[in-house]
């Protein structure tokens, strides 16, 4: 079988916070908006229905705990989920706090100006209260 | 318990297929993309977290079945999923085919120009290739 091996782009845009039991869980790198995304550990899958139905019930699992955790460490009026992958092909879940008034409110974030990367003091401080929400 | 009504902009928008288990699946009248909406007929849910663990399970198990079915229906290079919902905030899950070259690729659906509507008789086509598919 053929070993995982995080895509470059996303390696390059993101930072890891932790590594779930299916997903590496990573913060993008772009103050904008807190967006994390979790990529299952599976080489070579592009789509969802692809996994094996375990890894499938766990995505949902995880994907669902990071939400909750994400929307009460920010307060976030809604917090947006999906897997797109028309760029970066290997499987990744985007999982997003909106504000209301954040930029481009109330239309998606992907493909929106330029990322504007964090402070390394906000940067820290966002995954210790992310990684708090998550553990409690 | 408050009974389930279909929100009115999703109701405008879109055509039911289908009833599933969970979910209402309808065709969005747009041309442009094949564009599905699977809608947990749950009242007051916003988050796919909010809903009961075993709804999560079953809106994955439909979700990707639907995914799965729509991407062998069109062809599709790669199936958008995503729950969104910054302006309805009734809870619904987007499936959507996309193909190479196709309006605002490889960027997202969401807030790009206007819907074009589709002729009757291509409407009716595009509903019996997904409903088949589903069923195969």
């Amino acid at each position: 079988m053929d070993k995982f091996v995080l895509d470059e782009r996303l390696a390059r845009d993101s930072v890891l916070l932790v590594h779930l039991g299916l997903c590496e869980l990573r913060l993008i790198n772009d103050c904008r908006w807190p967006w994390l995304v979790l990529v299952p550990k599976r080489p070579g899958v592009s789509e969802v229905f692809e996994l094996t139905p375990l890894d499938q019930a766990v995505l949902t699992f995880e994907q669902n705990t990071v939400a909750a955790a994400l929307k009460s460490a920010t307060g976030a009026t809604k917090i947006n989920v999906a897997a797109i992958g028309n760029i970066v092909r290997q499987l990744h879940v985007h999982v997003i706090a909106r504000m209301e008034g954040d930029a481009n409110w109330p239309g998606p974030v992907w493909g929106h100006g330029t990322a504007a990367p964090y402070g390394a003091d906000e940067r820290r401080a966002l995954q210790q209260k992310i990684l708090e929400a998550l553990h409690s």
